[in-house]
């Protein structure tokens, strides 16, 4: 007998940006709107994730699970909220995938979001760095001085071009344009990039993802249930997710995310593919620094080569063997903390149902790398089409 | 071929009370205690979960559970935060049974704590409000006015006498004084608890668990595993989660907690066991009142007929039937919000491994229930003795 694969057969997000609604109507949005894409009835759900970081830092509001579930109609569904950082949506996805895979649930609907730009820029910066080692965040370390700290010596010690950073902005943005759903549908040009304010020297202001407002939605079931529903669907094939020294500056070296590797690695050995096998990518480009550093971890390039696969275009995503970040990117398309990881996966999801829109590529297999702190955690998910 | 069952094979907890820690240094001290109570290596955990509300909320600090493995030297094992609530840790079981169960992993350590005695009652009282519905808490309602109402409506209805209430308390103090790690190990009387100072009438100070600062450990493997380490330890039978209204005037009957008869039914029949196989229980009685609805939504008793029970001595450690709260429960053991499921389990798991010291009862087949909010949302457990 074979095992029982776990799918997903529906998918949602809301619009990224500015929201003038609060973490449950952003929640209840993105929720009702899977369960209208797949066709599937609130009453058939048993279990409901929420993947969300910090409700009651940002907005006072705990229980937003529970809430969910009310306003969804989904009672008596058993909720959880998930918090890993940053990386919240992606242990969403596992925690679904586990949902299913041991049988507790046969309809588990997982929704990430988060609301912050009611929060000024510091106190959302604040409140994300309090995810870091007190060693560290209390003498003023906050996750965009790592990034340039990362970004500096990658480029002196690989002999990078500044330029090539700046690339994944410009080709992220790009991307960005055909998200109907992105916070920001602009092209931006190498020079913009290059002349915007300093954040963390040697990174501008267009190395980093916005703060924002946003959820995103997708449903796990078996797929022996899934085929009962749709022919188009999409398997996680692989998931695993690993944790790296919570201290930074312990770390051997700062161009190698272990919790990338180790999760790339087990997730990899789950699934049966490897990195030449990736068709499309979503990677977490929190800052422009850390897509190189995903590609390099994931083994998609050898340490210190990323950057020349980005001059050459392999990451484009009309023309590359290898497009990354089609939906925009964190860079372009926002970073609402636990909705991003869900909606790196609601990408893959759409490549590998071919309704991707004016942003498909021709893909089999898929991944997504979700970013907890500065590489605290990672989940690594790989997912292919149904066949 | 058989099903690897999931095994519980070391526990521990931290003294409970008012403790001069954070809750990093909390959430190690339970991990080390339950790998030393196990003798499994840190390099063996492949999965850590922490159960906690609130961290971010009570002290500012987020991330716990990454630096849990780092301090806990679990690298690169996955981690995870669970939020449910007032019933994080019963999630956190939940969690850490589906991660053995899919396969996902073959050793999980749960960590559950929360650290709160810095914070006045008031700013807790508050904390804790923002989780049930701001419609109804912005009006002024918390957790201890529902329990008022409830309880009033309780006592009218079903001509219970108001001293049965007061019994539990009595009871569970009584049972706390023989656990080590108890908030409160001190005896109280029926009149102490009739005279105390009303908090929500008609429920009264001694009707109310404190507020706490501690932490709970459980590790979770296959049973195969199980047997490499030991002959004594415990199965997780059944295990289940229900989520009731959000808004708990929209409840038909006050006195049914939905989430408790629906998760008690879906674990006794994952389990094979009913209510009447039950030896040994451990319930949330975070109010007096909440030990009566619990006991007649798992089926213990009738609707309204649980006080009898209590009155007849049929709860009690020494001599009744079916022991309640055998640890002193959340009563006198103390509350710390995510630590209290995992405490429950941690009894449970003494009490069939013969490990319970002077509150050992006899027991082959026990039960935790871990309520959320006001009922908002309740996982219930079902354990047994390894034959």
């Amino acid at each position: 007998m074979e095992t029982d694969r776990v799918a997903i057969i529906g998918a949602s997000m809301t619009n990224f940006g500015q929201r003038e609604a609060w973490i449950r109507d952003l929640l209840a949005e993105a929720g009702i709107a899977c369960l209208e894409d797949s066709g599937v009835e609130p009453e058939a759900i048993d279990h409901c994730y929420v993947s969300n970081m910090s409700s009651g830092e940002f907005e006072g509001q705990g229980g937003i699970m529970n809430m969910l579930a009310h306003d969804l109609g989904l009672l008596p569904a058993y909720t959880q909220r998930v918090d890993q950082t940053s990386s919240s949506g992606g242990a969403g996805i596992y925690a679904a995938w586990q949902s299913i895979a041991s049988g507790a649930s046969e309809m588990t609907l997982l929704v990430g979001g988060e609301k912050m730009t009611h929060r000024t820029t510091g106190e959302s910066t604040d409140i994300i760095a309090s995810i870091t080692h007190p060693d560290e965040y209390k003498h003023g370390v906050t996750l965009p001085s790592f990034a340039g700290m990362t970004a500096r010596h990658y480029l002196e010690r690989f002999d990078a071009p500044r330029e090539s950073l700046a690339k994944v902005a410009v080709k992220n943005h790009k991307n960005g344009v055909d998200n109907p759903h992105a916070q920001f549908r602009k092209e931006v040009d190498l020079e913009t990039v290059l002349e915007s304010p300093i954040v963390a020297d040697p990174l501008r202001l267009y190395d980093f993802c916005p703060i924002t407002d946003g959820s995103a939605a997708l449903l796990f079931c078996p797929e022996s249930v899934a085929e009962s529903y749709t022919d188009e669907y999409a398997i996680v094939s692989g998931i695993a997710g690993a944790t790296d020294t919570h201290v930074v500056h312990e770390r051997p070296d700062p161009t190698v995310m272990n919790g990338v590797v180790e999760s790339g690695q087990a997730a990899y050995e789950l699934s049966g593919y490897g990195p030449d096998d990736i068709d499309v990518a979503e990677l977490h480009d929190m800052f422009t620094i850390l897509e190189f550093l995903q590609m390099e971890g994931l083994g998609f390039a050898a340490q210190g080569t990323a950057w020349e696969l980005v001059e050459d275009g392999v990451t484009d995503r009309d023309t590359g063997r290898l497009p990354i970040n089609t939906s925009g990117g964190l860079k372009s398309k926002g970073h609402p903390l636990g909705a991003s990881g869900v909606a790196q996966g609601v990408e893959i999801y759409e490549q590998l149902t071919n309704t991707a829109g004016p942003r498909q590529v021709d893909a089999e297999v898929g991944l997504c790398c979700n970013v907890g702190g500065f590489g605290n955690c990672v989940i690594t998910t790989i997912m292919e089409a149904a066949q």
